[in-house]
């Protein structure tokens, strides 16, 4: 299986393959790494089933009680409990430190390139020489385009796409494989660099999250030890509880870095991001951001001394449109419920329309590498056609006399591009097209420019750049959706604001700015967070009031047609989301009606052999454990033991020729943190195990490695209740007890793909009708 | 008991009364009504145990998944569950509507009798009628803070203070009665509006969250049985968990109503309110909001036609400082790390002081209604000496030439008042003390005015505020402590900047602006909402980052001395408030450790007389009800039974003379809306009952009304462990169960109280050491 198939998809629903990993056993945790290094070679890496399924790994958030972990907690001192703390601290410092530098640099690097590249086509145009002005423009972007394919297609697949879908099953509890790997970090970062550069209708936003993630991970892993780049004292971050945490406040960095935006970060993490969230968490994530926002500053303020290059005013998005006046009527009002309703519409129809490209694009890009850039370049190329090609069918506008900026420009940015215009006349399509996304974002929102942009052009512009967003993500480049939802939101509702100049007094800047809001709401079903990241982009509080309401109608409309373009595509790729809430039909079901298969159980002191077996031949991450007389008066569930530590256990090798207890043995050999989890993919396999024949008759104690307070739910709790504890409380396993005594004492294990739609719903079709 | 002695003072654990309750039995609710009942006579309303203990509820999250429940969730129809949805953001609405029109009665009545007093005063000062002046302006607050403590003292106790504690409590699942009853709502809305006028240093901030959750409580109760107002269509609402989500948009509304940010007041919701939050909620509290400043917007233009009296700019808080330019580098920094960090120092010591002024004040206010009011009468005599002496110490200042605005100003606002002095100067201290709260911070943030205040002038201002706002609040008077934190942070800051000038050239405006940050992040310790409300306050983004970086250093200084000033008094008053996070000792004990006394339970078909004797000497407020042969194989719990479910069961009479089954006759008789939760004290009572001799050896089937699948856990897990699943899932009973078969199936059962540090560090003091 080359690596060119490695097409990070992770449709086990869609994929028969998958259903056969289902049977082998109810309670089987499907997307386990392990189970999954039994069904192909041994090598390491990224594991692909059926060629179309990465390996997906529930996370855990829950403290596995056991007695090493009891007697840890027992002997920690208070000075260890303090560098605990410092270091959550420290590590959210370098978070936002790290993603606030990225953010820098990526900004930096962009406006460099693409304005080498724009000045370089400006020039051309300039001496009338418009077929070589195409080819170099064209093929700039093209030559950047395909190396931001080739980064994606051989070093990082999952580097490609927006990444926040990824990072919210992530926080949701859904580990994919490398997808917060540091090459995937490496990807995203210049991958990211080259999309923008190159032209794309692609934004930044999204695989800054992505980025400010992948550092977060990368140091809550304790490390990349693939790449020698380890430290001891991370090991204190060895569970998926601060790991989560650390990549909550990464998230947010990223959304900060992007938009210059540290409270919409925060808030971007808690309404979108994160499954989960408590108030100390709330603050870290806010210093994280204050650091990006600190570093931020203290760069543009280098950068203002012209050290930076092309990198100007361009950069690090900043959409002012206080200047214009914010008084507004009933008509106003009515202008902008029409704007949020259409603008719902619009946003939902984007995500029906990304849905069915995102698809198609998944049967491409599944074929290769190969396939991967040429459908990349074929993008490109309509992209630099469209920018290209459609200016000139804009007439030339004279300049304005009364404007304090120079017109025509032709400078890097500005709002008034020469084109082929004569002197004193510009191109407002090419104002728009030929510029950087930002600097288009820019000219749509600048106000007191009423008549800047043709209603003409505005329509171009507005089908280009709505057709050109949806057909972009998908390719196999790092791409956000913000900025082209906010393109195109933009000039909708620059548009609607021109059209409506009769009726309402509002500046077209101002009906831009909630234009764009409504497509946000429409296509990514935030309220709070993107409301006050749009009061940051823009700086013009007043405009708070018209805001909410747009972000309201456009959301409520859009909820009507369909789910949030992430969700969307979180469900699309497989990821199995726990949802806040439990489904309707959940009511109708019970804990034990999903709960099937056959339930592999241990007693308390377990052979060596059947433990081995178990581990090869099953993909279970948890075994419940059972004490039987003569260590119990009748048999009782001692409570659950993780494969990880089982694993651990074995590799230790405290055996006994007896079925006798040897857990003070274990306590001594052992420390709590030869448990700690490892990074993804990086613990110890079944395949490492050394274990000799004569030893498989043997016995070991699992006393010391149970979990002995596993949540249990009993068999009649209906599964919407389990369903919210087991969301509530972050776990892997979940254990249906009996209801009656004289029972065995455990009827099988909840995990999260039980709760998952697909699953309950194959059992019980007829459910679906009720519904 | 006289009615003047219902002090709102909880203090159960300073109490030996409530400690003799907790001997009852260790899984008794101990704050839950009925228990109180049986200790007092009959009478309704508010109760109190041992004079100063309210009777405190805890709120059940938990859906009682009995056969009534799932009965009548099989038969619910879509359009009911439309119309549930529909109604839910109706409510959202009317609470936003409500509050909104509050929030502008109330600014609207404190500015024009506020105006009126101000002015009255100025007219005599102008005449030289000094004396005159001070009795008028003394008797008018004097009068006007004696209504306020009247309606406090009488009509609602429950209304003094800021109501955020409370509204806190609430939402964290404990019910102090008549908290949010509409009483409460009624003295809290006027009581408010005399306090503020009256001159006292409180704000109108808390009490309008308060009121917000007090209109939400109204509708979410089913209107008001006692004042004939409710309707049948809302009964849907009478449940814990929908009525604790349309509380949360109650409180969120007061904020966004008290400062005109409704962004912020989601996020004060988020942060500082709620225990728990969903994304949905999310959504409807930003409508809720959104409403609100819709609503104040509207009466604003309406009132700006001069319509509204003496209500103007003064009126609705909104302090721009955006006029000054936000440039800052290094030894500005250096300047906003220092006012941070002694903000926080006076933040915490504010904290410590109100502390201890709330200790002294609740033995004064015990005594009875005569001497709540005459503290009142007393500060407020205080007040308005300091007020009108202390502008006596300033020099008149001559007029600077080049302002705006008339000077001296001889209006009910302004700047520059002109007291004492000579035509052509101003007194500044004046400008500070006799002027309404908000205009005095409107006065201390006005930008681009260095000189206007001396700085001995805002030395004794500051002494002053601070002074008076610690011993203001605790009187029995609505007051909020947002304003006075304000004013005397705003002070502080203003000061810093006059001394920095030397260092730092930002405005002093601006240092005025950081200093109320740093005073604020230092008593309330939020951080996100507070960074929000004072952008939404000042209306200049550009200024994000050193408000975040002073709420950052005040909140991390202040948390090494003491708690926030919320929780501060939560505890204070005793609400058994549940923390997010475990505390470390807990992890030492396990669940069964903290489960003790008698415990009761019912058979499945249990005699009328035993479940009566239990209901009348007993106050638990859940029963495990248990299966035992030959109704199943083996003892088995069934389930846990409510007190609630248990009296309405009772009241119907389904009794037979056998031990059988009756369950079907049950189902048929009663619809799961008999069993749903009235609004505080207004469920039947045991009193109530009218079962005679004969019944009382009769059965009754508990099985339709049993919740069979409650949340357990095993004896051996950690209270930790135990104490994260309760406050998750927002439980009031948890049962545990043993951990080996062939025991009873039971061992005890959780609540609230059991979680609490008092209750587990008096059963192990030793673990107080350890720790």
């Amino acid at each position: 299986m080359d690596r060119e198939n490695k097409v990070p998809n992770y449709n086990y629903n869609d994929n028969d393959e998958a259903h056969d990993i289902e049977s082998d056993g109810k309670d089987v945790d499907v997307y386990s790494e392990p189970l999954l290094v039994k069904r192909r070679n041994t090598t390491s890496q990224i594991a692909i089933v059926g060629a179309n399924v990465c390996p997906i790994e529930s996370l855990d958030y829950e403290i596995a009680e056991n007695e090493l972990f009891k007697q840890d907690w027992r002997s920690r001192k208070k000075i260890q409990i303090f560098q605990y703390l410092l270091l959550k601290w420290a590590f959210a410092l370098i978070v936002g430190l790290g993603t606030g530098l990225v953010g820098i640099f990526n900004n930096i690097a962009v406006e460099n390139i693409a304005g080498f590249k724009l000045l370089l086509t400006t020039k051309l145009m300039l001496r009338h020489k418009y077929y070589k002005a195409f080819v170099a423009y064209a093929g700039c972007n093209l030559g950047l385009a395909a190396a931001a394919a080739a980064l994606c297609a051989f070093i990082a697949p999952a580097a490609a796409g927006s990444g926040i879908p990824e990072v919210k099953a992530y926080l949701n509890g859904v580990d994919a494989h490398s997808i917060l790997a540091p090459s995937t970090l490496f990807v995203k970062i210049f991958g990211s660099v080259l999309g923008v550069s190159a032209g794309f209708v692609v934004g930044k936003e999204g695989p800054m999250v992505h980025t400010g993630a992948c550092i977060a991970s990368l140091i809550g892993q304790g490390g990349s030890r693939k790449y020698h780049l380890t430290w001891r004292w991370l090991r204190y971050f060895k569970n998926d509880r601060d790991r989560r945490d650390l990549i909550t406040c990464g998230a947010a960095a990223g959304v900060a870095a992007a938009f210059r935006a540290p409270v919409g970060g925060v808030l971007f993490a808690l309404e979108e991001a994160a499954s989960w969230w408590r108030s100390a968490l709330l603050w870290r994530t806010f210093f994280t951001t204050a650091i990006v926002a600190i570093v931020l500053r203290a760069f543009i303020q280098l950068c203002s001394t012209g050290s930076c290059g092309l990198f100007g005013e361009g950069g690090l998005i900043m959409y002012d449109v206080s200047a214009a006046k914010v008084t507004y009527s009933a008509p106003d009002i009515l202008a902008v419920i029409l704007l949020g309703t259409i603008g719902g519409i619009f946003g939902s129809l984007y995500n029906y329309l990304v849905d069915k490209v995102l698809r198609t694009y998944s049967i491409i890009n599944e074929r290769g590498a190969a396939f991967k850039i040429l459908l990349v370049i074929s993008i490109s190329l309509l992209t630099s056609i469209s920018s290209y090609g459609l200016p000139w069918l804009a007439t030339c506008i004279p300049c304005p006399t009364d404007v304090s900026v120079s017109c025509p420009n032709t400078d890097v940015s500005g709002n008034y591009k020469s084109f082929q215009c004569p002197s004193g006349h510009y191109n407002d399509l090419a104002s728009l097209f030929l510029n950087t996304n930002d600097d288009a974002i820019r000219n749509l929102l600048s106000t007191s420019t009423v008549k800047e942009f043709h209603i003409s052009s505005l329509f171009i512009f507005f089908g280009a750049v709505y057709c050109l967003g949806i057909i972009t993500y998908g390719i196999a480049v790092p791409s956000g959706l913000f900025i082209p939802v906010i393109l195109a939101g933009a000039c909708y509702g620059r548009l609607v604001g021109r059209l409506f100049t009769s009726i309402s007094k509002l500046d077209v800047g101002l009906f831009a700015v909630l234009g764009a809001a409504s497509f946000l709401g429409g296509t990514m079903r935030m309220t709070v967070s993107l409301c006050v990241i749009l009061l940051e982009l823009t700086n013009d509080l007043l405009l708070l009031p018209l805001v909410m309401l747009v972000l309201l109608i456009s959301k409520t409309v859009a909820d009507v047609f369909n789910k949030g373009v992430y969700d969307q595509i979180v469900k699309l790729k497989g990821l199995p989301y726990m949802e806040a809430h439990a489904e309707p039909y959940m009511k109708h079901l019970v804990a034990r009606d999903v709960v099937s298969g056959p339930l592999i159980t241990f007693s308390g002191i377990e052979k060596v052999g059947n433990i081995l077996h178990a581990l090869r031949t099953t993909g279970h991450n948890g075994f419940p454990v059972i004490d039987e007389p003569p260590f119990s008066d009748a048999p009782a569930l001692c409570g659950l033991v993780l494969r990880s530590h089982l694993l651990v256990l074995l590799k230790g090798k405290i055996f006994s020729r007896d079925m006798v207890p040897a857990g003070d043995e274990i306590l001594h050999r052992f420390a709590a943190f030869d448990f700690a989890k490892a990074g993804s993919g990086k613990g110890i396999k079944v395949e490492d195990l050394d274990i000799e024949q004569e030893e498989m008759d043997m016995y070991v104690d699992l006393h010391p490695i149970t979990n002995a307070s596993p949540y249990t739910v009993v068999e009649t709790m209906s599964l919407a209740k389990a369903a919210v504890l087991f969301r509530q409380l972050g776990l892997r396993h979940m254990c249906v007890v009996p209801k009656s005594q004289g029972r065995p004492p455990i009827v099988g294990i909840l995990t999260r793909h039980d709760f998952m739609p697909e699953h309950v719903l194959g059992l019980y079709p007829h459910i679906r009708l009720r519904k």
